[in-house]
């Protein structure tokens, strides 16, 4: 059972990364773009040294990993895993899509996750052995047992750059029954709401995916990598989320050219 | 000038259609698939009538085109063209880029458009003669004079069918800086906004462009078909919007493959 204490602070540090990123909505973007041609602005900076201080003071023997800065205490029991902004892209389009991603392993694996929306001030909570909660109101998964009737969705065709990636994509693609894009962790987190059936993706990282894996599995769906192994802070670049456990089979299936 | 009069009777309508729509948010989806293999549900319809009988009661002698049910008085000297829920695919799947819009044409060619999203909670108002505003604030797109240092948006890959919409979309794709997907008309909002340079779509009709013609011409922004002609009533599937005017010619030079 995860300490009730670390579900509170995990909520305030949400609070505090709303609060920033409320006051910068309407303002003009600075786009600077990092050495693997991703783009960052300040207010992703900002907004990750607030998260940072925040844990640090609360939690100083935990260890902090997060997309802006280097790891501190990453072989900690206790690690948080900081996503300040993820949607970028979004966020310097003005596109209410992007959310804060906050995630808590234990030993490497995750087990309380927080994505906040500040635009649709939106959060789902997921609080291993406790359930998902958007807004504070439980929140589940649905069942949808054949791809072919799924509603799909993954952030972009262009992160599908190698040749296996891009046949993994025109294989789903070709298999669900319908396929968005653009949602980037607002579809996950209504896969966890029972709205969206298949999430996939490629080219992330750690920090754009633990978070969502408490929120996924305790609304009764199902978080891996693309050959269905369990996430956790080793894992690669490719990510698959489904509402349903039979259509994640046939997922990992359609994804693996099986 | 167009009456003041019109202008609060399209806030109106916009009311209505958020109204109804509220109530829906986190209701389950029905859906059904129309005759165009496009989805469809109850809500699209619900706000439709709403809105139709809306205008039929204020102005008894326009026109009204709508994307759910037949023209009625579309020879009118004004007709009103609605998309009760555009970006039906991202209301279907809890995404918050979805929109309610609502046109006014005279003698063909939009003077006034309202784009209302009912998550985020944003209105954009354009009317000939009087600017642009987002939610009251007047509204500008912003200078970018070369497409190569420029922020690109279209909802879909997969709307690109035809040899020659995929080779446009490929040649867009490889001159800009950054494509994004799936924000549907919020991007052209943006572009309002001065948060997006490029947004370009095909395989839409004139109820998913009408009403944004007067948000982005009446912002500084330029909108047109691939060929930089005027968005009337008879225009067809393929438009275009930059927030600045130099930028607007290379993409029409390059989506026509000049």
């Amino acid at each position: 059972m995860i300490p009730a204490d670390f579900v509170a602070h995990a909520n305030r540090f949400a609070d505090i990364s709303r609060a920033i990123i409320h006051k910068e909505i309407y303002q003009p973007r600075e786009v600077t773009i990092k050495s693997n041609f991703s783009p960052v602005t300040p207010v992703d900076q900002k907004v990750e040294r607030a998260l940072r201080t925040a844990v640090e003071t609360t939690f100083p023997e935990h260890g902090i990993v997060g997309e802006e800065y280097d790891s501190c205490n990453a072989d900690s029991e206790y690690v948080w895993v900081l996503d300040p902004i993820d949607g970028t892209m979004a966020f310097i389009a003005g596109l209410p899509t992007f959310s804060t991603l906050i995630a808590l392993t234990w030993r490497g694996s995750p087990i309380l996750g927080i994505m906040d929306s500040p635009v649709t001030r939106e959060r789902w909570v997921g609080v291993d052995g406790t359930g998902t909660t958007l807004n504070g109101e439980t929140i589940q998964s649905r069942a949808c047992n054949t791809l072919g009737v799924a509603f799909a969705h993954t952030s972009s065709p262009l992160y599908f750059e190698t040749d296996s990636d891009v046949a993994a994509y025109d294989r789903i693609r070709n298999a669900v029954q319908f396929l968005i894009f653009g949602g980037g962790c607002h579809a996950f987190g209504r896969v966890a709401h029972g709205y969206v059936d298949v999430c996939f993706e490629t080219a992330h990282d750690i920090h754009d995916y633990l978070a969502l894996v408490p929120i996924i599995t305790n609304a009764g769906g199902v978080i891996s990598d693309w050959q269905g192994r369990p996430l956790t802070l080793s894992s690669g670049t490719r990510f698959l989320a489904c509402g349903d456990r039979e259509v994640h089979r046939q997922a990992v299936e359609i994804l693996c050219g099986n």
